[in-house]
């Protein structure tokens, strides 16, 4: 499993970006991907990064088709070879 | 109020960070401000950009006094004059 | 045309990365992929996201084969639909 | 030294950023910090988290004083203590 996380900036449709967010989120569900919307990004839980870019390719041309100019996307991925990992799992290793 | 959130990564101390990610959010426990731990990075709420930069300095300094060698951070920073924001208002703006 | 920058951290390889950036730089040349290594990140101009994700996916297969245990990417994406944009038109763009 | 490379995507200023780059790149001119301009960001040569911070700071205020809504910044970070690194040494190290 990979962990990722993405945020898509839209330039040129004004300061408020809420209904692109859950434009991109919409994606996700029907997607099937497991994802937590955060206050910076969203992160998502993929089988390969082939899944990942997919999801993100199919997000950027929904905000296309909603008229955005201009698209600035930040993706951080976590690929992890020598153990198993998920959004879950992530969260309890860093548990106080 | 400025949201932003910030990832560390250490370089040559071995593939886990959950050791370094908890000292960081020791540092933010300290200097008192909220923040929200994610997947992927962590999410902070901050006066001012200057005070953000200090518990980043702060948590870069005790990185270092843990022994790492080289410290690759990346931080996203929201900062938004046209209205107030926090953690709490920029997830409610994209529930569905 | 879609410009964008990446790195790849690798974790567990000690702290220098250098022979995997080459690697990846290989990776770019034999896909054909116009790129332009920099400081912090290689920037890549592509006709598609599906472009940029392919050669992506390959690089990350290379630095798994070097036998990297944890990759952390990073990708920054600039899809403009209002204008033809390139590596060079960008940097002429914000000229003195 | 620490290399960095940042971003800073103003919203709501329409589709183009180049004034406020250019804008950004004479603050840095200003401050004496060592730049390289790139078609995805600039990257930095500083002596301290500090001095970077102070840099960011300094072109976040510009841009505000120009009338941007909400600006995104996004920011790299490459802090090495076992060797002495710059812009031209990273460079260098990854050169076929």
């Amino acid at each position: 499993m990979i962990v990722a996380d993405f945020s898509m900036i839209p330039m040129g449709s004004g300061t408020s970006a809420s209904r692109y967010v859950k434009a991109i989120h919409e994606v996700l569900k029907s997607s099937g991907v497991n994802f937590v919307p955060g206050p910076m990004s969203t992160s998502v839980e993929v089988e390969s990064l082939e899944e990942l870019f997919r999801v993100i390719d199919t997000a950027n041309e929904r905000l296309k088709e909603m008229g955005v100019g201009r698209i600035i996307t930040n993706i951080r991925i976590d690929c992890r070879l020598d153990k198993e990992i998920s959004i879950r799992s992530k969260l309890q290793a860093v548990r106080p």
